[in-house]
């Protein structure tokens, strides 16, 4: 059987670290998607073809050939993996305050789909320190972000704080 | 001496995490008073009215004939404590994230009265997951809220996500 | 129905943080039995009437009048409990790392008998530091131990060392 | 290419957690190995023998025919998984206490070898608090251990309290 | 070689807690900047020249002659750092929980600038459960916020009620 | 005043982690004294010697000129802190697990020693893996440990394995 994972974020925006795990995910299953998922109670600095567009650009950068970025709105993960039959999602653990969430996302998505198993990589330690909203932050403050992001996301920051 | 023991939260909507933790929590009391606490700074997606229906409904459901239900906006958890005559404060953990908070709030709460004890039940598994703002998230995006909830909330749910 | 708690430990020796847990349980229930357990496979530094004595002259200098000490030697906390027809275990968290092991316990008891609650209070500030194994520690180099145990223990200590 | 996981322990001995894993895990891979370790200068109450034995009966009993048991003594766990051709450690997470050891662990495997990937699977919450080392307490004062290792286990341990 | 350090917060407003950890850590430093850092996209309850006369009048109520009380509104702190010549970040632990934030903000300085050193004091445990967000909440209620705040504080935030 | 730090430890053997822990406090002090204690209760791979010979040659290989290693044993480290006149315990803290023990031991010493300050260094992600213990096992079964320790260190492990 073919084996299809799906890793799910928001992507605002992409950052080495989900570059890692999207790598290293990948070679796990025969195929990966990556979804950028929208919730549109939220506010982003990015839009979706933006965030579309700068992880296609990011992937585009390092091997990871069985990868497919798509975008998905306002609905449920669990959804969205039966869409495109992944029988897996993946997720990134970055240190001991991520896993008490974790593991209620993981039995919340049980619930809606038994059959649905959750599979997590333990963040890198030169990368379990970023997030988006740091990033953001930081960028926003006219801080460097080179070593967290990648060049092309750096110069998306770069722009969005020449626009403000 | 009566022992009487106060279990407050916004209950938004409740769910059967909350319920676990009432019955257990009135078999360690003479008398449980539930207290819907709400504060006017914060959105909730449930009236009080409706609120106070739901939890007097799903209560209704199960055996804890010494649980009184009662409301309580913008005030203290304390000075409502102080009102019905609570000698303790019973609260939930789910797990170690919960506890630096729970264990501020001892400290703050016994500065206000030092006769009044906190006293702490830790979820049972299957109820630890459980949170109202993913009930809601779920319930919201069309998901399965059934074992999440009591009926009576998981048809609420249902009618809030119709009247949107 | 009465109430009736057990607070178990193996009290090698009782600190200012078990007398302080002992006093605030003992409010919580009609009757509060402190058990003194022992298993044949460990070393204690006193030996079982020592515990038994420093854990009474401890509670006698406090006001704790619903409180009886007793000692059982390898056996299960619930078999304890069977015994002396106690309803709730209590127990007390001393910070997050505590949790998981409790979590584990509460779930091991609650196998072995389903009408068995756990209770947990939480040490306060000035107590949450103070460990067994830690003034044993303090005391064999000749440490100050007088604000970690009662005075009773403090001297039981030194002698101990002197002994040595 | 064929996705070959190794999942690695004492086993002393197997509990329901680890047949519910090894489970999940195997339909995560191609090729499962579950390997029993065992380190000359540990005690373990189960001889390599044995926990063999229990480990193969108990994985008789479920759905997973892609699993191979294997031993190893004294050795990296890396070594064991270059010998039979694992790209993929899995390992389970139980709660946030483990989450800094296997952390420490995937970095020094990392180090021995950069081509082995470290993947977690979270216990589901029914098993969360099993671990071995409660197991062969509770069967040692004639606790009940259905629930939370396979029958033939819990027949084994009966018959080493009954041999002490 | 001189040592500076440097202790950032929003002090929205100081605490008891703040207090402690600047006298603290002003016997680790030659001098010590203290800066109210404010972000345009955040709600104060204080104003920045509130916040400040706050500040300097607790201070002066303490002994800590080496500390200098500074503002900076809408920069990183690695930009005041590099302003005032500090070579040191004095940071508060509080809990667990902090600690993984901790750690990120320190890689993302650190990448700012290498030469800075981040050194962090442990709360007091008197002082652990007080934040500047609890104290507003509690005086919001009219709760007693003597012992978790300077008595300047104090009346400022019974001003601020009285006002509303 | 001059400012004097104290680092203890068992160094059984230093790592990569503690050369660079030593390193950063040695900047934040006029003066820093690293400690080798030892507790004649516990058992050690190498000798007292052996961790002193090693930690000298270790620190030779980098630049922290204002440091002096000591040995101790079977003593307090606030007595050690007290003979050199050290104010400053230092402390690295590698993880969250770490927390609750630190701030229990800055609690027993400052009950020993109300002059004496802890100050608390975060590990760089890329050290914080590193632990003597797991660097002997790993030793122990022939794996790498380059990277986790210094070269003088990595040729005494390889020695004392070949000995055995």
């Amino acid at each position: 059987m073919t084996k299809v994972g799906l890793f799910a974020g928001s992507f605002d925006p992409v950052t080495l670290g989900h570059i890692d795990l999207i790598q290293r995910a990948s070679r796990l299953f025969d195929h990966l998607y990556v979804v950028i998922m929208t919730n549109s109670s939220k506010n982003y600095l990015f839009s979706f073809v933006e965030k579309e567009n700068l992880l296609q650009q990011a992937l585009a950068a390092v091997d990871c050939p069985n990868v497919t970025v798509l975008t998905a709105a306002n609905q449920l993960v669990v959804t969205v993996a039966q869409k495109v039959q992944a029988q897996f999602l993946v997720r990134g653990l970055r240190g001991s305050a991520d896993l008490d969430y974790e593991l209620a996302m993981q039995e919340i998505n049980h619930l809606q789909d038994r059959q649905l198993e959750t599979v997590y990589l333990v963040a890198r330690p030169q990368y379990a320190h970023i997030s988006s909203s740091m990033v953001k932050e930081v960028a926003h403050y006219g801080g460097q972000v080179a070593g967290l992001v990648p060049p092309v996301v750096a110069t998306a920051l770069a722009q969005k704080k020449a626009e403000r």
